[in-house]
């Protein structure tokens, strides 16, 4: 394998964050290989924006199919119901949509599928600044988990593996200020957690969503059923 | 949760290791949950043999389903065939019966299970010693992984969460003595690749299990295709 090996496999979850981390890696001159994930989610929709995203910008993506209710223990993949917070307290705890472990499902099903394609990168649109507190976004677990992967993988022992999270310090008005610039289509992707018709405007993940659009001074182009009062008085200044 | 949390989950694979493995973490007094995976492997026959041995033991498995064909990449979920390899050749190597970040992906959903059950230790019977050379077995990456899951779980955030390995430095022999004294039953646990009707008795996971009962000084309990000359020259002298 060449030494300048560029082939990245990123996990695509058609949400703002991996949608500007794959425009901004193909900016950076990586092979991507996008990854999206079938785990029995409430918003399965969010797969066909990944769909969606990967066709814009030419790429093949691996649609990979991993039953998550059959753990259970969330929100996202139970009958429990989406608990909503105010912006003040998304982040300061760990809510109920947290999916036990599932980014790190995630990242060792994406480590396989590299290895499998011969990449050595991942690239992975954690954010720790802007986010819902789960503890698999936090820069601790990216830095381990990548060193397990270099001893646990073949690639990783005989080439080196990276996970590679480039928005990981970044505010969600930073992320969506660049990936404008970067053309990201934000209006084909998806972050509501409760996959109905329009996203719902009352959710952790829209919440974010919808200050990151406000800090970034650019409406978000897709349809809420509700919005929340600070982006509706944000909108009214425009 | 009582600070003193016993409860554990094991990955239990129906073969030599994790089954006395198991047998051992019932004697240190830990409250074991099995689990298992049905992978589209070649030899899902290990998944029967789980399935005993957790009967054996009175503890319920949980049997958790991931095609791993989706990605491809090793014999044993790909057509391609089974290379044998010579005792002396075992591993030196990462054969092609490595399933690429196999162990990362079970071990991450055992978190998950782990976290759901309220458990905070994952039990693992990689072995260093008499093993494939498969690179998740060895001790830099359950530590990495150990740390991994600390970081990257909600139970490993609030309380700690600790990847034992019982067996990591034990030789195949030394497991499969210290098994007979904990009354593992042997005749029910499966190891080969194949996953024929009877145990090949040439493929590396044969290779190893026999070598390990000749060093025990014990005849295994269950029956071969055919048996390489050290093992018949070991019977012969019993």
């Amino acid at each position: 394998m060449p030494k300048n090996n560029r082939k990245a496999v990123i996990l695509l979850s058609g949400g703002v964050d991996s949608s500007t981390a794959l425009a901004l890696s193909l900016k950076n001159g990586y092979q991507v290989n996008p990854i999206s994930f079938e785990y029995g989610q409430r918003h399965s929709r969010e797969n066909e924006s990944s769909r969606k995203i990967a066709e814009h910008f030419g790429l093949k993506l691996k649609e990979f199919s991993i039953d998550l209710r059959q753990i259970g223990g969330s929100s996202l993949t139970s009958e429990a119901a989406v608990e909503d917070h105010s912006p003040e307290e998304i982040g300061s705890t760990i809510p109920n949509t947290y999916v036990p472990s599932r980014n790190i499902i995630f990242l060792s099903i994406a480590a396989s599928y590299a290895e499998t394609i011969g990449a050595r990168t991942i690239i992975y649109g954690a954010n720790s600044v802007d986010y819902s507190g789960y503890p698999d976004c936090r820069p601790s677990f990216v830095n381990y988990m990548e060193r397990a992967l270099q001893e646990g993988t073949k690639i990783g022992t005989e080439e080196g593996m990276s996970v590679v999270a480039p928005l990981q310090y970044l505010s969600k008005g930073e992320i969506i200020r660049m990936g404008l610039k970067l053309g990201v289509p934000y209006e084909l992707t998806w972050s509501c957690y409760r996959g109905g018709e329009k996203a719902c405007g009352r959710c952790d993940s829209c919440i974010l969503r919808l200050k990151g659009f406000m800090e970034a001074g650019s409406p978000d182009p897709i349809e809420y059923e509700s919005l929340p009062e600070f982006y509706q008085a944000f909108l009214n200044k425009l």
